[in-house]
C-alpha cells in the first residue's frame, strides 16, 4: 500500500520546483512591437550609449566654459557664432576659443565645446556674434555620452513582465529584438456528471460548472496558452484517455471536479498510473483546498494538478502553486503584496495554512485596512469584490485586529 | 487671434468628458469563454436561483427535523431510508414522518425533508433503516433556493474588468453571453526627423524614437485596438494628411514628437484645422507634460491628443487623460491607489500639478513607504522600476516626509 502524503504548501511548492527543472520554459525571439505582457528571458543590454553624443538639455549656445568666466549682466562676453546645429544632425564645427554654436534642446554639441549657455542669458549682437551675460561651468546643461545608459548596461532585467515603460526603455537603448519565455501550454479537464455548462438548460439537482471557466480565464490572464478546456463524463476510462492525450501536448494538465472522496481516489489513481513519476502530493494542509493532487510525468515533462472542486479553493491553489511556480521558473521577482491592517480578529485553522480572502479600503483616519471576506460554502461570488488573499500561518492561532498583514493579489 | 488656453488637469478632464459623450464606446455580445480582460457594459443578472434546489452541504441523511427531537448518543431515533439521492439528479421521493433519504454533499433534498444529519451521527441499523444519534434543526446543513444568489440579482456589475473570479461567478449563475465594451481604436502618429527607430542604425546627433513604442505598448496594455502606429516626416502636409486619414477609422489619434515650440505650433495648427471643434486645450499646468494639445472632431467623433515629447510625460499624460477618460466612459470604478508614507520631503511646482514617479517598499518597522524617483531629463529608464505616480496638488508647496500619499498605478 502506498503512503498518501499530505503536504504543507511550502513542501508542495518545493517538490513542484524540483520537478520544474525538467520543464523550464523555452524562449523565443520577438520584437518590442508586440511584447507587452510577455516575460523577458534574458537581461536586455543597451546596444549603444544613451545619449550617443554630447547632448544639450536646453536651447542655447555651446561654448568653451572658460570663455564665459566673469561674464555677468553688466559685463557680457562676446562670442562668434560659427554654426547653427540642427536637431537630428551631427554638429560640423570644432569650437575654438572665442567661438560658439547654437544648439537646440536634444541637439549635439560641436567638438571643443564643453558647456551650454541658455538662450535667455544671451543676446544677438550682430549677424554672427552674440553677447553672453552668464558664466557657465564645464558640463553645465550637457549630458555626456553614456551618462543616461552605458552601452552594454542592463536596461530591463530578465523576469520582467513587459509594460509600456520597459518597452520605451528598450527602444531608447536601440533594443528591437528580445528573448521572451514561451508560455506554458495548459489543458483544463473537468469532470462531474452533476455539473452543467452555463449555456445548457439546468435540470433539477444539477449545478453549474464553474471551475472549467474560471480556470480557463485565470490561465489566459496569466498568459498561458490553453490548448484544451473540456468537460468529460465521470468515467475512469474516458478520464484516463484524456490525460494520456493531454500529456502529449501540454506542460500542465489541470483537472477539476474530483472533490468527493470517491472522485479524489479516482483522480489520484489515474494520475498515478498515467505519470511515470506518479502522484507525489495527495492533499495540502491548507484551508480551503485540502483535496489537491500533484503528479509529474518525466517522459513528456508534464505536471498534472488535481484541483479541489471548491471554486474559491481551486483558484487560490492555482495561484499559490501554479502561478508562483511560473513566476519562479521565469525569474520574476516576488509580487509586491498590499500591506494593510486587519479590521477585525480572524481565527486560523490549527495545523493548516488558511487562505483568507480580503478586500481593502482607506479608513477615515487614512489607514489602509484589510477586511476579511468570508467565503460561505465556497461560493465564487465571495471573490468578486476582493483584492486578494492573506495567508495565515499554520502555527498561528489567527490574526488580530490592527495587525499588519500582506495581501497577495491574484494573477502575475 | 485665438486665445491659447492652458488648463489644469481637472479642466482638461472635464472638457474631454464632455466631448466623450459623443464617442461613448459601443458594445458587443461575447461569451464568457474569451472574456478575460474585457469590460462588462451592462450589469449581469443571475439567470436562475443559486442553488436552484434545496441543497445539502454535507454527506448525510435528509430528514424532517421534528423526527430527530430528543435523539442523542444513548437514545437514537430510527428512520426508514426511502431513497439514495444521486448528485446531479432530482430527488424522487417525498419524505414523510419516520422516513429519510441519503443525500451527498451538493445533492438535492427530497420534498418534505427540511434538515440534514451528517453521516457521522448515524449508523446503518438494517438494510433500509438507520439510527440517528443527533437532534437536528430545520434548515441545518441545507442551502435554500436562491440563498447564494437570487434569480435576477446582479452577479457582476457593469464597468468590471473581467477576471477569473468574475467569469466563475457568471458561470455559476448560468450567464453565458455578456455585453462588453468595444475598445477604442487608437492611431499613434509620431513626428521628429531626429528620431530613429530602434531597428535602424543610429547616426551622430540622432536619438531613438521612444514614444511610438511606449505608447503602442500602453495602448495595447489598456486593451485599445491600435489601428496604426507610424512615424512620419516633419512636414506639415504629410502630418495633415495622416490626421485626416486617421480620423476616419480611429476614436483617438495620439501624436507625439512635437515638443519644441515650432512643432507644438504646427501640431496645434494642423489639429485645429483638421478637427471641426478645433483645439480646446493648448497646454496643461502640470509638470512634466505642459505641451499637451487636445482637439475634437464632431463629424467623425474623434479625439486628437498631441502628447508631450518627454517620454515620461507622454505616458503620464496618456494615463491621466486617456486612461482615466476610458475608465469614466466604461463605468469602471476608480482605481484603488496604493497608500504609503513619503520617505523624504519633495518640492512641488507652484501653480502646477506635479506628477512624481515613486516606488514603494516595506520599511523595517513594517510601514509601507513611497520613495520618489526623480526622472532626470525625462529619461524613460527612470520609470522602469517605479510603482506609479503621486499627484502633488498645484496649491501645495510639496510633500513632507512621513506624509500619507496615494500612488496611482499605470494601466487600467
Amino acid at each position: 500500500m502506498k503512503l498518501l502524503t499530505v503536504d504543507t504548501i511550502a513542501q508542495a511548492q518545493d517538490k513542484l520546483f524540483g520537478y520544474a527543472q525538467h520543464i523550464l520554459p523555452k524562449t523565443e525571439k520577438i520584437t518590442i512591437e508586440n511584447a507587452v505582457g510577455r516575460i523577458l528571458a534574458e537581461d536586455a543590454a543597451a546596444k549603444e550609449n544613451v545619449p550617443s553624443f554630447y547632448r544639450s538639455t536646453v536651447d542655447g549656445y555651446a561654448v568653451k566654459a572658460t570663455d564665459t568666466q566673469g561674464a555677468n549682466d553688466s559685463i557680457p562676453t562676446f562670442l562668434r557664432v560659427v554654426e547653427d546645429v540642427k536637431i537630428g544632425y551631427p554638429a560640423q564645427s570644432t569650437i575654438k576659443s572665442g567661438e560658439c554654436a547654437y544648439v537646440p534642446t536634444g541637439g549635439m554639441l560641436p567638438a571643443g565645446a564643453d558647456a551650454m549657455v541658455m538662450v535667455e542669458y544671451t543676446e544677438m549682437f550682430s549677424d554672427d556674434e552674440i553677447a553672453i551675460y552668464e558664466s557657465t561651468a564645464a558640463g553645465k546643461c550637457v549630458v555626456t555620452p553614456g551618462e543616461d545608459v552605458k552601452q552594454g548596461a542592463t536596461v530591463v532585467k530578465k523576469g520582467t513582465v513587459l509594460k509600456a515603460e520597459h518597452i520605451g526603455a528598450l527602444a531608447s537603448a536601440g533594443v528591437w529584438e528580445i528573448d521572451v519565455y514561451i508560455p506554458w501550454r495548459v489543458s483544463i479537464i473537468s469532470t462531474g456528471d452533476e455539473l452543467i455548462a452555463p449555456y445548457d438548460t439546468l435540470s433539477l439537482g444539477q449545478v453549474r460548472d464553474v471551475n472549467t471557466w474560471s480556470l480557463n480565464a485565470m490561465a489566459a490572464d496569466c498568459g498561458f496558452t490553453v490548448v484544451r478546456c473540456i468537460k468529460v463524463k465521470d468515467d475512469e476510462a474516458v478520464f484516463r484517455a484524456q490525460l494520456e492525450s493531454a500529456k502529449l501536448d501540454s506542460d500542465v494538465v489541470l483537472t477539476s471536479g474530483g472533490s468527493s472522496q470517491g472522485k479524489k481516489d479516482m483522480t489520484n489513481d489515474v494520475m498515478d498510473s498515467v505519470c511515470d513519476q506518479g502522484t507525489f502530493t495527495h492533499g495540502l494542509s491548507i484551508k480551503p483546498g485540502k483535496p489537491t493532487i500533484l503528479a509529474f510525468d518525466m517522459a513528456t515533462a508534464t505536471f498534472m494538478i488535481g484541483l479541489p472542486g471548491h471554486p474559491v479553493a481551486s483558484l487560490t491553489v492555482f495561484q499559490a502553486l501554479l502561478v508562483n511556480l511560473w513566476k519562479a521558473v521565469t525569474n520574476q521577482p516576488q509580487q509586491k503584496p498590499l500591506v494593510a491592517k486587519m479590521e477585525t480578529n480572524v481565527a486560523g485553522a490549527p495545523g493548516k495554512t488558511t487562505f483568507l480572502l480580503a478586500k481593502t479600503y482607506v479608513s477615515d483616519s487614512g489607514e489602509f485596512i484589510a477586511k476579511p471576506v468570508l467565503a460561505k460554502s465556497g461560493l465564487i461570488n465571495s471573490m468578486v469584490d476582493t483584492d486578494g488573499y492573506i495567508e495565515i500561518d499554520m502555527n498561528k492561532e489567527g490574526l488580530k485586529k490592527g495587525e499588519t498583514v500582506l495581501i497577495h493579489r491574484f494573477g502575475l
